[in-house]
This record gives structure tokens, C-alpha cells and sequence, in this order.
């Protein structure tokens, strides 16, 4: 019998999808880990009721949490991705060939053996061998500093419930800042600007007191309440419309939703997104 | 009791909100109307139980309907709305002095009346003595030869189901072009480019064989299905980064969401739409 699955937000509102059976529903010692197949959208992962993503609306989110680090930066052979345990950034991230070393570090073996065993094909590199997969903690990950530095970390966490909430924190973009190269950037998923305000403008306002570059950029996600989604872009100086061309024309010429276009066009920051920064300035 | 209401995508997606009251409900000889207190979003209207707009959620979708041609049109004293029955969209073109006359042709009485009634934040403009509101059939209205020319015209019809079907036809859009002046724009809604994605792309196919210049655009609305919403820019030359900068500065001081970068980031058009058009051109 098809039952609808819904995810709720704060008693008011809800984004639902009809599902024709269950894959998988499992606890874990953080979370309760879903996978359900849907009608609308193929297979489809939930976080504690939360969606994650389906096979049917990844692509826009792995695509932007990827490539606007990938394409700007000056060296992208080392990257580091926190979370992501389905495994479509580092899909994504391991599409380029000049790719070295991607380090992943997930808190929850349940999520990444589910991702493995139900959606193969959103993490599709699971077997690459440049893929350093550890079930651990991303926020010990960055303390270890003997490592080797990134060239990109990408922060791939789910809502500030729950495992990660550390990964909201200050001295955790401070360990993050230290394990970068001197050109590195970090970019984290940074939650709706209009549902999540307040943890996303204090996201940014972290990563400001951390980074000299820092830029909220905005997609939409379907199965994200709240239609606009935002990422933070910070760095040590490169600047996001930094673009590298041949990166770039590689990357548009496989790409399902991102270009150059779209990549640019991200940054673009709503009036009262823009006002509540130019307060936040005014109050330093 | 609070209840829920949903808006359902072919029995697969669903967007709902929680009610707290009913403030109307009527079946007009075209459709079913709704207004409900949400708890979330404040007052939201529903036709055929889709979700038109919220007070909430209203911002976004009619400063994007407006403020592009707004900025961009050479002149922009004589304007035709066709729909907008709830005001919102007039509210934004009556914002800027120099506009003159407006002309909304909605066909529906009931929701004019319902929205006066219940959402007087949305259409704050009604009382203004240059908006003339005829209630008929905006096909009918573009029909009358005899009519001075429009220098901009906006559709804000609703889904292509019921009386708005019309909206989405090559003869009611040649009928637009002929009321326009030389150097006139049109805007339109376009649908999801996603969950209705044959509509989409069948609109922007049907203004190219009219117009000249043809550009989708795209935003985030929370409340309508499929996230990335859709416009249509056409003109009879004039470009959608002709941007008149007295008319931005005034908007982008009064916007709530629109400004310059989201005025021109809109026009990134992602990959898969990108590639459907051009496989179009391949095919003329």
C-alpha cells in the first residue's frame, strides 16, 4: 500500500512524497536512517524524517557543493569532504581526472552502508581508488595536525540537529582553516536562508571572523523546505568568480544542471539577505 | 482544529501548510477559491487547491513578475496585467511614480473580491487611481486592435488547467504582441521547469516563433511545486541587460528580494534546460 512520507517543519509546514515501499529503516547510535522508494522521485534517503536526497533531485545540490570550490580553485588535488555519506559529493569531486586524494570522513556507518547497498547510483565512486573512506568523527578529523594540507574541504553535513551540530561551530572552521593550503577553500552547506535564518546568517558570520573571503551562495532544492538552499564559499583569498576555464569547460560539458552561468549567478544575494549582513558590518 | 492543507502534485509530491482557520471558500464559474490562516505563512490563497500566494510567500514570485521588465523597458508608463487577481503584482508596477496607467484584466470576480477582502496586505494598490481592474477574459482583451499600444505586458496567469489554459496559446500571444509598443515587453509565468516540464518548454517555444528576443529566467518560490519557478522575458529587441539604472536604484532600495544580481543571475539557465533549447535551434 502506498503511504505518504512527509518531512515537517516545526508543526507548519510539509514537504511529502508518496512511497511504494520501504528499503531500509534502521537507527543508528545517532540517527534514524530511512530509504524509501518514492513515486515522484526514485529512491530517496531520510535523516530522522528529514529528506537527504533522492535519485531524482541530488544532482543540484552535489553539483553546487562541488564545483564552484572545484572550478575556482588553484589547486584541487587534495580535497577533504565532511559527511556527504550518500556519496554524491564525492562522486562529483572525483569526476576530474587531476584528482589525487579525497579524503571522506562520515560519522555514520549505517547511512554510508545503506547509500552503498540502496542508492548505488548517487555514490557511484564508492570504489574509486583515490576514495579514503573513514567512519568517524569529522570534527577529530581536523584536530590531527600532522595531516598533510587540503586543497579543498567541503563540509557536507546535515541540519544542526542531532551528529552535527559541531559542525556549526567556530573552532571547528578554525581547525578547518588550518588544515587548508594557503590557497584552500572550504564550502559547507549552510541551510535555508528563510526557514534556518538564524543558523544561517550565524554560519556566516563564523566563517567571517575565520576566513578574509567569505560569500553565501543559493540554489533551489526541491526536497529542501524552504525552496532556496544556501552554501558558504570561504577562502584564504581566492575569490569565487576566480574561475579556472578549462576546469570549467570540462566540468559544463558533463554537468546536468551547473555552468559558468549558474556558477556566477549563485552569489547573487536577495535584498534581505544583503541588509542583514550590511547590519551585521555595521555592528563590527 | 488545525488541519492541513496540502497541495498535491499527481499524487506523488505534496507542499501542504497547517491551517488554523478557513476565511473563505467559494466555487466561482471558472474555479474553486481559498483563503486560509496557515500558521507559517499568514493568509494564503489556494485555486483548485493549488497555492497561489501567501503573505508570507509573495514576495519573491511578484517583484520577479514585475521589477525585470520594470527595470528593463525603454518606457514603462502604459502597462497591461492579465490575472493577478490578487493584487500583488500591480502593487509592484504602481510602485515606481512614473507609471501611469495600468490596465488588469482578471476574469475571475470571486478572487479580486476574495483577496480584497482577506489579503489587503498583497494588493495594497487597489485603491490607486491609476490601476483600472476589469473583471472578463484578458484573451477577449488583447483582441481589440483599437487599443493604444502596452509598453510592457504581464501575464500572471495560473496553471494551464481551467480558465488560464487560454494563457498558454500562440494565438493569445501574437494578440500580445500587436498591443505592444515597439520597443514593448512581455513577461509571463512559465511553470516549473521541472515538474511541468513540458509546459515550459512548449511556452518558450511558442514566444520565439513571435518574438525576437526570448529568455527564461528563474527563482525560488517556497509554496509552488518543483522549486526552481520560471518566467519568461520576450521583447520586441530590447535585452534583458538593458538595465535602466535610476529605475534599479529606486527598485532595489524598496525590494524585499530583487536587486541587480538577482535580477541578472535569474538568467542563468541551468544545463538540462540549456541543452533542451539548443537541441530546439538544432532542430529549426
Amino acid at each position: 500500500m502506498a503511504l505518504w512520507y512527509d518531512e515537517v517543519h516545526e508543526d507548519k509546514l510539509r514537504f511529502g512524497a508518496k512511497v511504494k515501499r520501504t528499503l531500509f529503516m534502521g537507527q543508528s547510535p545517532y540517527q534514524k536512517v530511512s530509504v524509501f522508494e518514492t513515486e515522484a522521485l526514485g529512491k530517496a534517503l531520510m535523516i530522522d524524517d528529514l529528506w537527504m536526497c533522492a535519485e531524482g533531485d541530488e544532482i543540484v545540490y552535489h553539483e553546487m557543493i562541488t564545483h564552484v570550490a572545484m572550478t575556482t580553485a588553484k589547486r584541487s588535488e587534495r580535497v577533504l569532504v565532511i559527511g556527504g555519506g550518500d556519496g554524491g559529493t564525492v562522486r562529483e569531486i572525483l569526476s576530474y581526472p587531476h584528482v589525487k586524494h579525497v579524503d571522506m570522513v562520515e560519522i555514520d556507518a549505517m547511512v554510508v552502508e545503506a547509500c552503498k547497498e540502496h542508492l548505488p547510483e548517487i555514490g557511484r565512486a564508492w570504489d574509486d581508488p583515490r576514495l579514503h573512506l573513514s567512519i568517524g568523527d569529522g570534527l577529530a578529523w581536523v584536530k590531527q595536525s600532522h595531516l598533510e594540507p587540503y586543497d579543498i574541504i567541503i563540509v557536507d553535513g546535515s541540519d544542526p540537529v542531532g551528529p552535527a551540530v559541531g559542525l556549526f561551530n567556530e573552532e571547528f572552521y578554525r581547525d578547518c582553516y588550518a588544515r587548508l593550503s594557503d590557497d584552500g577553500i572550504l564550502v559547507t552547506q549552510a541551510e535555508s536562508p528563510k526557514l534556518f535564518r538564524e543558523v544561517h546568517f550565524s554560519l556566516i558570520r563564523t566563517l567571517k571572523r575565520i576566513f578574509p573571503v567569505v560569500k553565501p551562495y543559493y540554489q533551489s532544492i526541491m526536497i529542501y523546505a524552504g525552496a532556496l538552499w544556501a552554501w558558504i564559499y570561504a577562502s584564504k583569498g581566492r575569490k569565487h568568480d576566480d574561475i579556472n576555464d578549462e576546469l570549467m569547460a570540462f566540468t559544463e560539458n558533463r554537468s546536468e544542471f551547473y555552468n559558468r552561468d549558474i556558477h556566477l549567478g549563485a552569489f547573487a544575494v536577495p535584498n534581505y539577505i544583503r541588509r542583514a549582513l550590511a547590519e551585521d558590518d555595521k555592528g563590527n
